[in-house]
Formats: structure tokens, sequence, C-alpha cells
């Protein structure tokens, strides 16, 4: 944690300062730009950054010893009356403040901090803004992360490309073995996941949540393969790749939709840095999406355009998204994040999915990028 | 989910309805009500019961086939804007709707609802107030549940009593040892545990939050065993004991500390239901601790009184506790908890803990009451 830097952006804000509260897990967002997010917490806990001067934790006493050391001062509470003391001093004379809130819930991901919280804080005088601005500090990647991210990158392409050659040696093989096969060369290659690969065959590809079965792959059915992973301390890759055996014209055409969507994203990014600008998240979701409602797919679509990417592979930072919430955040360098079209019709689904980095100049795509269904 | 017994006490409190609403896990409770806690939901999901007809499921269409049957309607939605559009019919024409908020947050495990979405549903006109007098109707146990509680106490006193014989025939046993023998009897007798017992030799004790390690107990110290378990898919019990290898006069007197306290603590709740009142779960805390205040213990307490027990060894119903929080929710018939003081001294920490289970004519010990430290 970079004081300093939190404390540039409170400057640029306005904002008197973060409060970072917590009661146990309920604020992940808080806990990971804290590096408490692996602990038992189950107590509240409040951390306030002002833009001046030293931080303050206010942790309870029974868990000070499991706390890492946190820049500023540590205060310790016993009662909940300590708990309030200790908030109201370390809080006073204080006038607008930074919270895990968003106005509305509009991005829930960062929407944290509970009511009755928030009406304590506001009944203190207080008034509350959201963190969203000091968050991306912590969601913008540096040399180190990048680097790490290419070479997950580079592992999921050669377990896509070990799944792909071993379907063609084993044409009866079923989803799971397939996904066992990718699993084990991620393994070998010392990567890390939350979940093993998806894989679907034919009209299980029309389901976004399927879970690889006992199904094999028959003629003219699609094969999707979704693979993400990361180093231990890394931060993730997450591709998607689409093959099919004597695959019909339909699955080509819906695959050249989503491609041509992905493309026209990028590009809208592009050229927003070009001209100066950081795109919001909503905005690159509606382009996709607008490709793919003229493409006539409209209805066949099933998820937003992407997602930001993170020590977790699904991020705290802005997605691609004007579907599911919509994201008003600016797509700043150093974020990353997947751009995935899909479209999922009545017998089989179709996605692209590519990563893309986001430097001061514009945006690195850092995954291949599919032209076609690779034929098996 | 009984709709009819959640509308009366919707009309008893004055409430136009429930409104459960979570995003993602956000809300452990709403889940745990509707039975989704098992899930891995990651959207938007909002469940309305009005005083009076139908409950609306609101849910994600990619999630709907997730979700168990649930009593009433159900309707999906795509979309950012399907989602509010949907809130708004559903909660239009309501005015006091209840939602897992606490004013001021005071009693956290309840207040999850998040403040973005607290402000959009005063947005829209509704006043809000905590939902903790219907959720008591989940957290209170029927004939079935104190039976299943009934035969796990019974397993936890076999389990106590076998690490207590294997210490006895092996004194050179380690903590983790005597943990696993207990462990094992537990396993034996099909009882499930989200952690393994706890054993804490002599100083070790002294520490509410310690794991047991590689120590082997010697003459002076004490033992503090705490072990709970249930039937997988039954209610917790709860049960501390003490032994020790010739003890000094310190930790004798301790103990009897403690056990004044539970039994004050157990004695003003059967007093309150005697005079046709349901004590607050921080009056009995208050209690418990005056007794050891006034015996010289107040510096050495370390935790509240008590916990709810449920489906959860911490269950979501009302604590003895007007420590860490200010529990004002009363102890009506049907809830069950642990009454567990405890005191911790430089070199020692001693506890003993039973569960009561409330009948509608007072209180039932359905735990043994320990008397003295047992005496190894």
């Amino acid at each position: 944690m970079d004081v300093s830097r939190v404390q540039a952006v409170l400057r640029e804000e306005g904002f008197d300062g973060w409060l970072l509260y917590s009661f146990g897990r309920s604020n992940p967002v808080a806990l990971q730009v804290l590096g408490l997010a692996h602990l038992h917490l189950t107590r509240r806990l409040a951390y306030f950054l002002p833009q001046e001067g030293e931080p303050t934790l206010l942790c309870h006493a029974i868990e000070a010893s499991l706390l890492p050391p946190l820049p500023g001062k540590r205060r310790t509470y016993h009662t909940w009356q300590g708990f309030l003391e200790g908030l109201a001093q370390v809080l006073e004379g204080h006038g607008r403040i930074a919270l895990e809130y968003v106005p509305g819930g509009r991005i829930p991901y960062l929407s944290r901090v509970d009511g009755g919280t928030l009406d304590l804080l506001r009944g203190m005088g207080l008034e509350v803004a959201s963190s969203w601005p000091l968050l991306l500090l912590f969601q913008t990647w540096d040399e180190e992360k990048l680097k790490a991210h290419r070479r997950a990158a580079s592992g999921l392409v050669q377990a896509k490309d070990a799944g792909l050659a071993f379907l063609r040696e084993n044409p009866k093989a079923t989803e799971r073995e397939v996904q066992a096969r990718m699993a084990e060369v991620l393994g070998r290659l010392g990567l890390v996941f939350d979940h093993p690969p998806m894989v679907a065959f034919g009209k299980n590809s029309a389901n976004p949540h399927h879970t690889p079965g006992e199904k094999g792959l028959e003629a003219g059915e699609v094969v999707l393969l979704d693979l993400w992973a990361k180093e231990p301390d890394g931060v993730y890759a997450d591709l998607t790749w689409m093959a099919g055996l004597g695959v019909g014209e339909a699955a080509h055409r819906a695959f050249q939709a989503v491609r041509e969507a992905r493309d026209q994203a990028i590009a809208f990014v592009a050229r927003a840095y070009r001209e100066g600008r950081h795109p919001r998240g909503y905005e690159v979701d509606r382009v996709a999406r607008g490709v793919l409602e003229g493409m006539g797919y409209g209805p066949y679509i099933r998820h937003r355009t992407g997602h930001n990417l993170g020590e977790e592979v699904h991020g705290f930072g802005p997605h691609l998204d004007d579907l599911e919430t919509q994201d008003f955040r600016p797509l700043v360098p150093g974020l990353a994040f997947t751009v995935e079209p899909g479209v999922y019709l009545e017998g089989f689904g179709v996605r692209t999915e590519v990563n893309v980095y986001l430097h001061p100049e514009g945006p690195e795509v850092t995954t291949p990028l599919q032209e076609a269904i690779t034929p098996l």
C-alpha cells in the first residue's frame, strides 16, 4: 500500500479520506486492498487513510495478532462502544469520505458497506462518496504483473493446443477427458486456477454455465474450450477457443459475428485512446452488442462483453458491461480485461475471447486472435 | 419457507413486505432463509414476500436454472434495466418494507444490504426497517432439530470423555494427538464440523484463538477442550470442558467464577421467563460479565458470553452479547444458544460452556454442567 499515491488521488477527487470498512469478510474489496483477503476475520475492522497525515487501523483486540503490519497507527477496541468511539475519533474533522459505496448499487461489486453503517456515518455528519477512483490504483498492473500475465497466457495456449491434439488422437474422448488433459498441462506449467477449464461439445456449448460431462464429440458439432489460470502470485489470463468437426454454415456465420464484435470493440478502445480519451466499460459493451444486434444475434446474447482481469479471474476493476450492470468506470492505462462476445443459439453456442492490456498509448491484445473455427 | 407464518409476523410488525436481496453471496442471511446458501450465485437476486398475496422471485436469466422452486412467482431479468424495472414493479404500492438492515449496523451479522441499494430503495419512496423479527422464525428449532441437537450433544460428551481417557493413558500426548482422537470419535458417530476440536494445554489456554500444536501436558497445567459438531443435516451442539494435572488454586478459583457467571446467566433467563418476559441477548451477557467483574476478573474477559446455535455453529440468531455488539434481540422460545463465560489470565485461561434451548416455559440446559476442573 503506497499511501502517498492514494493521497494524491484523494486530493484530485476532493476526498478528505478513504474509510476501508469490513465486518468479517463482508467487504472483499477492502480486504484485498489491505492484503487481508486470506485471513479468517470475523469482526469489525476499519482503516482510515486521510488526505494528509498517517492512516489508522481500528481492529478488535482479539484479531490484532492475526493482522500484518499496515502503514500508520494501530488502535484496538474490545467493546462495541470502543469501536464507535474509535471510529468517531479517527473521522473527526473530516467532511467528505470515500467508501465502498456506489449510488444505487449500480456497480454491486464495489457497493459493499452495509446500509446500517452508511446511516451511522451520515449520522456523524459525513458525506459519503464512492471509492472507485481510488480502487483503480489497485487494479492496474505494473510491468511485473504484465509479464506474469503473458506467461499465464502462453500456458493457456499450450494447454488449448494439447487439448485439441488429444481430441484429434482420441476422437471418442469425453468433455471431461479433454478437460483433464488441459488441466494437467496447466498444472505441469506451474499455473493455478479456481476452476478447471470448461469444455463443451455440441449443444452443451449453448449453455454458458455448462459443467463438462461424459459426452463425446459427434460429427457436425462445435467444441468450446474456455481456460483461465495464473502463476500462484500472479494475475490471470483467460482464453476461449472454438473448434469443430465438420460444423455447418450457421456456426461459421455466428463465429464471424462474434469475431467482428470483438474486433470492433478493440478498435473502439484504440480510437478513443488516440483521441486522448479513456472509454467507459459500458461503452465498449455497447459497441460489441451493437455489432451482434446488427447481424441479427441480439436475442442470443447472454452475458456482458468482458470482465476485468486481476488476482481473481473476475477482477474488481472495470468490466465491459452495459448488460448486467452499467459499468461507468473509465478504462485507464494499466488495466487488463477480457473481450469475449458470445452468442448462444438453440443447438450450439460460439464465443471468442482475447485479453487486452492498456498501455498509455492504447490497447495491446495479449492472446491469439482466433479468425475462424479450428477444424478437427 | 412457510409463507403464511412470515405474513403473520409482517402483519404484527406493520411491515408491507420483506425484501430478501443479495448480490452473489453478499447477503448470507437471505440466502440461508431461501435455502440457497449452497449455490454458486454471482448476480443480483431479490425475493419479495408481501404481507398479502404471492411472493415474487426476481433473478437473472442465466441463474434461473440453478435455483430450486420457491413459493410464488418467478420473474427473470437479462439486463440491469430489467432488474430495476422488475424491482420497481414488485415493490409498487408498498410503503414500509423489512430488509437485512440494522440501524447503525448495531448487529452487523444482519446488516447485509449495501448502502447503495438502501439509497435506491429509499429513493423509490420506501421506508426500510430491520428484518430481525422475521428472521427469528428461521432461527427457532422444531422438535426434530432439538432431537438432532441432543444427539450431537451426546456425541460431543463421548468424544470429550474419549479425549480425556486418551490423555490419561498417554500422558505425553500432544494437543494435536488429543484433537485427532476426539475428531475420530466424532467422525465415527457420523457427526460433522467446520473445524476440528480445540485443545489447549497450559499457557495456550490463555489464547481463545489457539491452534493445537505439538505441546505436551506438564504438571500443574490446565487442559481446555472445545468441541462442536452436528449431524450432516442437523443443528450444532458446542461444548467446552476443563481438565488439569494437579492445577493450582488460581485456576480453581477462576473456574468457580466462570461457573458462577454461567449459572447466574441461566437463572436470569429462567426468572425472566417466569415473569412472562423474553430477555434480550445483551442483558444476559451483562449478567455474566457482572459476576466476573464483581469477582475481579473484568480485565480478563475477551469475548461475549454466548452465541446462537443453528446450522452453523455461530448461528444468525440472537447472541448473548453486549461486548462485541449490542444484541438487542429477544430470546424467544425455540432458540438455542451457548452460555460460555471465560477468563484469560497471564498463564492460563478457563471457560465453561453449556448449551441452552428455550422452551415456552423456560430454558433447558442440554449439555452437562461442569462443576469443577476434572482432575487427570
